[in-house]
């Protein structure tokens, strides 16, 4: 550590209106400081983006606070301890935590957390064993409460979150309907993630396809997406039907508000319940372990597929989270910004 | 028995379009049969009118089958038995149930429950005793989980259900504000039933009325009209807010599916859950001991007030049933048939 080490990293430039573009993001190389005491220097080897940060990126309160413009981007990355100065991390070992639109970060050790790369891939751990994974068994089990026998229906089910959501409630025996942007998504699921029944909601009205696709109406609808797509599965939620609001990718870049559900009194007649949650509550927490256990068996007896679409290079960091909230992705979306070694 | 009864009945006549009118309804007066073995021969001393009533005057599968054209409606009642031949029941006891919109009623006796007329008015049956108190009880305490300290909103706050909520909320240490259609139903709330704040929703926008009487927040809000509070409440919700969806009477007379919430998607960050319920579900009834317990426990303190809005006379039924939908009512609106023998 006698050079100085260089590192580039993704600043926010200027605040999106609507659908941000290229000039929203800067490229620019800072030197990254030494780790001081109880601190480690991390190599980041993947960095992840996500739909949330669209909503970061505005300058609103939030259950995150906003990115400052001038400042760089944050998210979630797995990388390898260049350099430590923390008990209990080794140089070589892989970690996953914040940090992520550049190189390397320093950072006190106990922000991340040591991976087991024997599981899956090290990527993975921005996905099925990452935080979009734990939104997706929390979110399905916790508060969608499945039983076998029930159909499930998922929205942005090509997604990182979507497609395990699909996976877990297959295994747990239910019926699993997805929706998709596109017809190679659907394919993938029906022939890759075995889902029951699959469409593209852009060949017609939502409502119209769950006619045809969940006959028996819906038990559990998982939501990434909100629009169309919560209203028409209100239609056809049966009786103590549950929802789980988990995003709105459908209205991420809005400018303006998108109309509400039209027939969210439903709800009443037929007692639904709708919940919102955040994976990254304390309350979530202590469902780690299972979570780790549960979806890392699977993943090793093959019962759940990693599903990604890679990005490489930092400098396309903005391009992947641009085609992101486009649905550019099948699987979870990540940036390769280095090799092991 | 040996002279031939004669009762008079309220038919739908027509359903409804969008507001109900009195041509929608019919006073037929038919014989009225002697009780067979295991029935009661009921007469009835106070009939309920209730928002609820409205969706069955439609045409719609719904919670409960609709009411037919040409034949008597239906709700509960307060009665006496004239004439039992059921194990357990004598005439001049005082029952509930099922059969209102009518003079007498024959019935089976196991669907009617006997009433101790000690604890509150007979017709307290109907409201703070009734269904709306059971209603009131079930959905703040069970949905709603109010905790002391917490602000708790109410619409439709000088109803039957809404009246009690908001002394229910108070009685467990909440801050309780609610809205009312009228200045003397505002000062009713605030002076005669103890509610911290409450305002005239037709006195300007919902949403900026509960920045001003809602500072803190909502912790908990009791849906009882839908549409522009609805939306208003999600504005102002706190973190990990509950929203029990009770009723939407705003919206019971549209002819054309109202706008939904725009800001729904609120929840996910603010951790909202949004829950429908209906009080005749079998799984509300084992809190039916506890309701009578604590809200007769309350009635007899004076710690809860009987609110009500009494019409006389089976023809003026439909008007007091209208009227209900419009808003003349304070407490509960029951129409009173016969006096006690």
């Amino acid at each position: 550590m006698a050079k100085e080490l260089k590192g580039r990293a993704i600043h926010l430039k200027s605040r999106p209106q609507g659908e941000p573009t290229a000039a929203n993001f800067e490229l620019v190389e800072t030197a990254v400081p030494e780790p001081a005491e109880g601190q480690i220097l991390v190599c980041n080897l993947f960095m992840s983006v996500d739909p949330y940060m669209r909503g970061r990126m505005n300058d609103v309160k939030s259950y995150v606070p906003p990115f400052q413009v001038g400042q760089p981007l944050d998210g979630g990355v797995v990388g390898q301890v260049v350099h430590s100065k923390a008990l209990g991390y080794e140089e070589g070992d892989f970690v996953t935590g914040m940090g992520g639109w550049r190189e390397y970060h320093v950072a006190p050790a106990n922000q991340y957390m040591k991976v087991d790369p024997g599981v899956g891939s090290l990527s993975a751990y921005l996905g099925v064993l990452g935080m979009p994974g734990m939104t997706a068994y929390v979110g399905l089990l916790d508060l969608g409460k499945p039983q076998a026998g029930e159909t499930v229906f998922v929205s942005g089910a090509a997604g990182a979150v979507g497609g395990l959501v699909g996976q877990i409630a297959k295994l747990k025996g239910c019926r699993v309907v997805g929706s998709a942007g596109s017809a190679e998504k659907v394919k993938h699921l029906r022939e890759e993630l075995g889902f029951d029944d699959a469409f593209n909601y852009k060949d017609g009205p939502v409502a119209q396809t769950l006619e045809r696709t969940c006959p028996g109406g819906i038990d559990v609808y998982f939501d990434n997406v909100g629009g169309e797509h919560l209203e028409a599965s209100i239609g056809k939620m049966n009786n103590y039907g549950r929802i789980v609001l988990c995003g709105a990718i459908s209205q991420y870049n809005a400018t303006a508000p998108a109309p509400g559900p039209r027939n969210l009194m439903l709800a009443v007649g037929r007692r639904l319940t709708l919940q919102g949650f955040i994976i990254s509550d304390e309350r979530h927490m202590e469902r780690r372990p299972d979570f780790l256990r549960d979806v890392g068996g699977w993943l090793r007896e093959k019962k759940v597929k990693e599903v990604e679409t890679v990005v490489e290079g930092l400098d396309k960091a903005p391009e992947a989270f641009i085609g992101l909230l486009r649905g550019h992705n099948t699987g979870k979306m990540v940036v390769k910004l280095a090799s092991p070694v």
